[in-house]
């Protein structure tokens, strides 16, 4: 583990108090002795050195302190030699398998990614407008977790946010806000109409955030992709393969990533 | 399906005979009627059309002429818009475990790289030496199933090889060959050495081949780095966190795709 993930209910206290699983995972799996320290994130990215100072019956006591990103600390790994700045990524997937969905917002965090959400539009197999509340919570509980993992594991700074709703695909635009670029890939005919990658990018500040809809394994009706062009939305032919959803995710954003940190 | 994939036998004869799985696919998966037609793509990446001649008691006959790639057949959907041209990707992956070897492997054949290999270094924590010959002959073909699915899947027109054998990381230079750019991806305190993806593949012809060497999850050891370093391997740093193998292959071959069809 790079770092630990802190509660969303941290606020900058100097001292913090965990339970549980994670309190477990400090003192029993990573064996952590009185004084020891270990990096930590919170919910804002920002780095807090975490020293134990007390083990309880059910718990333990940890003192914080802010920190920057060089911080090395013996009982977490080293954190990656890059440390920023990053690309605003937002990912708006339309929802698949659930194992295939929590495949792709692990590796969207692994690699950055500031904000997911899961969308439904027309030719999604996976309904969930039918499901019980409690089936589409533990979803998301589950989505949330994969997050969490990479996170600890990635040494990210990007504090990913998962939207705890499904969007449907006609309240994107709304949602979105025009807050910067929005995109969707289409394999179609409409080749003449779409942009690259690149020339899309060409100038684009690293802080405007990217918006990136990936369709559902069926694509996007002709009427879809007809709204999405109106609402904003530009249409994206990559010059590649018909790709799977779980692919086209990551393909898009990691070209994105390099080509806006990289310029 | 977006194309069949033709048996290696497959050399340019004006009629072929199928047998067995591939048979039972097209008779009765597909429900291909004789006259019907279907698209092929034979091991060279030529594109086949194929038309049912005749249904055998233990399989079927069909009748092949080499066409190009804007044919549309009503038994295969819709080939991609984009039909090339493609860059030569090479992707050398050291070992992990199985399922993430072919999960890797099938999203790069998905995206159109021409050869795949797995590669053996220091801290792999699959080690393959040991194993019987037959476990690894297996864990070779199931590679090879998943790269048959995924350029069927995909309507890839690149025919993407997997090399047959593990290569020792001392013996990679030596099967390279200077062939063409090759790289490695290390998140290192060497980072005054290392180069990034755009400089390096600025004015890249997009024939040549680029290789890319992904580290085991425990990375390389200095002396590897060392090593490949003098073997002309590049040393990259990649602008974003610590990857999974399995996220950097993909990482990497999508932002070089990018980088050098859209330059």
């Amino acid at each position: 583990m790079r770092q630990l993930v802190l509660p969303r209910s941290y606020e900058g206290a100097p001292v913090l108090e965990l339970k549980g699983k994670e309190s477990h995972y400090l003192t029993k799996v990573l064996r952590l002795k009185k004084g020891q320290q270990i990096l930590g994130r919170d919910t804002e990215g920002h780095m807090i050195l975490l020293t134990l100072t007390e083990i309880t019956a059910n718990g333990c006591v940890l003192s914080c302190r802010q920190v920057d990103s060089t911080m090395q600390v013996q009982t977490t790994d080293t954190l990656p030699s890059y440390q920023g700045p990053y690309p605003n990524l937002v990912l708006l997937q339309c929802l698949c398998k659930g194992k295939k969905e929590e495949q792709i917002f692990r590796q969207a965090t692994e690699i950055g990614a500031a904000t997911l959400a899961l969308v439904s539009s027309r030719y999604c197999v996976t309904d969930l407008s039918d499901k019980k509340e409690k089936a589409v919570q533990a979803r998301f509980e589950r989505l949330d977790a994969q997050i969490k993992e990479a996170l600890q594991q990635s040494g990210s700074p990007i504090p990913t946010h998962l939207v705890p709703e499904v969007l449907e695909l006609k309240d994107v635009p709304t949602w979105w806000a025009d807050r910067g670029l929005a995109m969707f890939f289409h394999q179609s005919t409409r080749s003449e109409k779409q942009e690259t990658l690149t020339s899309l990018l060409k100038g684009h500040p690293l802080q405007v955030p990217v918006c990136v809809l990936i369709g559902p394994e069926g694509g996007f009706s002709d009427e879809e992709c007809s709204f999405l062009e109106q609402s904003g939305f530009h249409p994206v032919l990559l010059k590649t393969n018909i790709l799977r959803s779980e692919t086209a995710g990551l393909y898009a954003l990691s070209a994105i990533q390099v080509l806006l940190t990289e310029a």
